[in-house]
């Protein structure tokens, strides 16, 4: 049997710890290719690029070490670019990550890891994101290690439901401290924005985006439960956004 | 009592024609404010602005216009500003585009126009995103007009379902050919991406992201049909991307 052919994308860009210990994790599953941003894209979304020029580079690796590209664009243009430029056959599946931060409840909607899966998803490639809940360049993966590649494994044996991707999230804490893995909800959150208001040295006034996060859910079967509880949080996350139970309210309207 | 407060956003920049028509349109219906990109964001999704700062200018306009702010960031960013910073109290809507292109089916995920609206929606304000099928700067935008007031005369009236924001693209044609408004489910549907691949004056190869879209679903209960066939689109959209049925699927893998 081929060995599987297992894409690896970020959003932290080609240099982040969190994409290298993905990419470790995956050597043993199959045969590996990295296509990441050539600069950190958290928060960019679903944005794809469609006013500009791209440009694919491949990385000086070692001789075992897996096929490494930057690209110029954001996550969901690596996946783009890699299915039409850069793989000769279709990938068994894409895992995007590992983020550095949480892309739990709200956050999947900011989330440029996530974007990436659902990008994979949208072309019909089974597609995880991971995500570890510590914003550090020097957080420590290794605990997340077994899970990763247990949950990689049981979707290359399972396959995806159809138009679902999968949201990983792994909590802060030792190895010894982590239950197991739930799959759970999005949690519903938000952010309560603050904007810091400055002066810049010629008078005029800027803004820098900060906020807390605002957790307004209180079921136990939520990724923010999960993770509060010592959990890795696995959501099923999909992207026909139809609200289909809203669509008899709204059919009620007087529209014309 | 008091008029509406009608918060107008768009992801094609303050000067495109389709955020003047809808700021018109709304002008008797409440006490508008605008706020826009300074220059186009098409393609942006959620993206919001982290690492950089943000820019507010007033825009100097007649004495019987609404105010008009440009905003150096993102359309989501132009709606966490508006309400933060801009605005003395809650809008009672917010009204996004009227985007110069489709926002129907799979392009939700890449809209700025619809992450404006979504980023409403998750501040609890009722939100609608209006899209007009032509993608042309001097697009013809009168024949909307009838039909983008009575959704928002009844989004006001009605107030939205909990987590929920509306999706609403209009077809390109005479105001005699439009048969009325469909409420509907997102289409399955992908872009069928191909790459231009050019070699720059100094020999490095670079791309633009083309594509043909793709439709992938028969039903006659979704906005693409709709729209072929003469309705205007109008899909409920959430953002819980929990894909709640898949949840006993993934239940049965053997994770740890």
């Amino acid at each position: 049997m081929q060995k599987p052919l297992i894409l690896v994308i970020n959003d932290d860009g080609i240099n982040a710890p969190g994409l290298l210990a993905l990419t470790e994790y995956m050597k043993g599953l199959g045969e590996v290719v990295v296509v990441a941003p050539e600069s950190p894209q958290s928060g960019m979304g679903h944005a794809i690029t469609l006013d500009d020029t791209l440009y694919l580079k491949r990385m000086r690796t070692k001789a075992d070490s897996p096929e490494m590209y930057s690209c110029s664009g954001t996550p969901a243009d690596c996946v783009k670019l890699a299915l039409q430029e850069l793989l000769d056959h279709r990938p068994d599946i894409c895992v995007c990550g590992i983020n550095h931060g949480s892309n739990s409840s709200i956050n999947v909607i900011y989330s440029g890891t996530m974007s990436a899966a659902i990008e994979a998803g949208i072309e019909g490639i089974p597609a995880i994101g991971f995500s570890l809940c510590d914003y550090a360049w020097e957080a420590n993966f290794e605990h997340s290690r077994e899970y990763v590649k247990t949950i990689v494994e049981e979707a290359l044996k399972n396959g995806m439901p159809n138009g679902v991707v999968l949201n990983v999230n792994i909590p802060r804490l030792p190895r010894e401290a982590i239950k197991g893995i739930k799959v759970c909800r999005q949690a519903r959150a938000n952010w309560k924005e603050k904007f810091d208001r400055r002066t810049n040295p010629s008078g005029k006034v800027y803004y820098w985006l900060t906020g807390e996060f605002e957790l307004l859910d209180n079921g136990e079967d939520t990724d923010e439960w999960a993770l509060a509880n010592g959990y890795i949080s696995l959501v099923p996350t999909q992207f026909d956004l139809t609200a289909h139970h809203a669509i008899q309210d709204v059919n009620n309207w007087k529209l014309i």
